[in-house]
């Protein structure tokens, strides 16, 4: 294993490249439509650009695909597309927070073109320090992706099944992100109810941790809600394929939706002023 | 203040009952209609029994109403009959977990009848031990219901806009109750996905506090899961009446019909034989 194809260098896949560099790999993206930000992100972490995305599939061992949800269908039509014209040999992991069934539509894509699939998702910040970060991975091909264990990355296997890497991150992100949704909405009613003082009152009395969670959490949420709509659409999808119910992650994209169009997800992570949570709802009241 | 009336001595009222006989006052209720196990626990707890709704208006100086929330407005209707019968000078706090709408139109019918109605939410378990439980009271009476503080009770005064003390309530059931539907949600889905296993080897490296959590609180839910989707519903009202999303309280009801429809509901709090989270998965995972 050489060189890493990344799709694409923004958050978390910049930072996924800076990691496999520093510990050896040759790091490749295609910048060709990307924005400047991340343009920008990809030449901080040493990313080598390429000019065609036949140069990307020809000269990556593995391509990973990291974007929106949204996205994943699209870049892997665009990778099949490449694999076709070129005849490459190609290891991709769609590493997307998508529901099981829309991984196997992507596995299917990938697997009619002649690529080996391998379904993978992300449980953790982008991977700056050790320990912290996981790329679960399931299908056949799921051991080859874990040899990038020898390079940075903590790569456990769940299965050979094509779905349950995805399925793992669609529970775990319900949970972290629906709760999240779940307190912002509970907290924007406080607030335009009048109550928010005498709620956290109690909060602190008989729910600490979890008020210590909502103020150190919440207000670094906004500049990450508008791709988290997705996200929670393809939760939501997941729940209702085994016939448990959708609406909490219909009611999360719906606050994310909510907060992306205010002015808090203007903000980038690396902007330093961070509003506070009362601060945060006092601007999210004032959209109702 | 010599005698509180409870309507009714459930799990909650029974405990609180006791609480108040055991400070020093004379508690009450009418028990017609009423189950065998409501009949025991107001027995046990000391609560003496009153022939007719009207001697229960007439003898209590309080009247405290704890019950599901779908029987709140009938319980209001019959005691504002009962006063117009006797002329009864009552403090009337509905304590229920109802949506501050609903308090008001409950507080409507009680003052209109001549009542004094002041809106109390309980938060926190049946008030055995010290501390642990907060009558929340809102309205211009609630300073007469706080002299219950000499009895044993916490009573915190919130304000004196009737549906303050239930948004209080909403907002933090909102979040307790809504996140153990949320984790039911999740899990039973993980278990019919077959991740269950590697979701909760992921919980435990980065979610340890709320693991804790669900492995601590989600198995002596059932028991209380059919009257708490009537609580989920008013909290939904809640949400949609300050255009917050109700999407998430809407799915928190059907979760707890669901638990609720299964055998795990049979069970009483007083049953030693609590299952495990993973027995509870197992059963439910098999009413999909």
């Amino acid at each position: 294993m050489e060189t890493v194809g990344i799709l694409s260098p923004g958050d978390m896949g910049h930072t996924v490249g800076e990691r496999l560099r520093t510990h050896g790999l040759r790091v490749i993206a295609h910048l060709k439509d990307r924005s400047a930000r991340t343009r920008g992100l990809a030449a901080k972490a040493g990313i080598e650009e390429v000019e065609t995305f036949e140069a990307l599939a020809e000269e990556a061992d593995v391509l990973l695909c990291i974007l929106v949800p949204a996205a994943a269908e699209e870049a892997a039509q665009k990778t099949a597309q490449a694999i076709r014209n070129t005849g490459a040999d190609v290891l991709y992991a769609d590493c997307n927070a998508v529901a099981p069934e829309t991984t196997k539509r992507i596995g299917a894509i990938i697997s009619e073109a002649g690529g080996r699939f391998v379904d993978a998702s992300i449980i953790g910040p982008p991977p700056r320090r050790e320990g912290a970060t996981r790329f679960y991975a399931s299908g056949e091909h799921a051991g080859s992706l874990a040899k990038l264990e020898a390079y940075g990355l903590d790569v456990p296997v769940v299965s050979e099944r094509i779905g349950d890497a995805s399925a793992v991150k669609m529970c775990y992100a319900g949970l972290t992100k629906g709760l999240t949704a779940l307190c912002t909405n509970l907290l924007v009613a406080a607030e335009a109810l009048g109550v928010r003082e005498a709620l956290f009152a109690e909060y602190n009395l008989s729910q600490g941790p979890m008020l210590k969670r909502m103020e150190g959490g919440l207000p670094g949420m906004p500049p990450k809600s508008r791709r988290w709509v997705g996200e929670m659409e393809e939760i939501a999808a997941t729940m209702a394929s085994v016939g448990m119910s959708p609406k909490f992650h219909e009611g999360a994209a719906e606050i994310y939706r909510l907060v992306g169009s205010s002015t808090l997800a203007d903000r980038t992570p690396e902007d330093p002023d961070e509003p506070t949570l009362e601060e945060m709802l006092r601007v999210l009241v004032k959209m109702l």
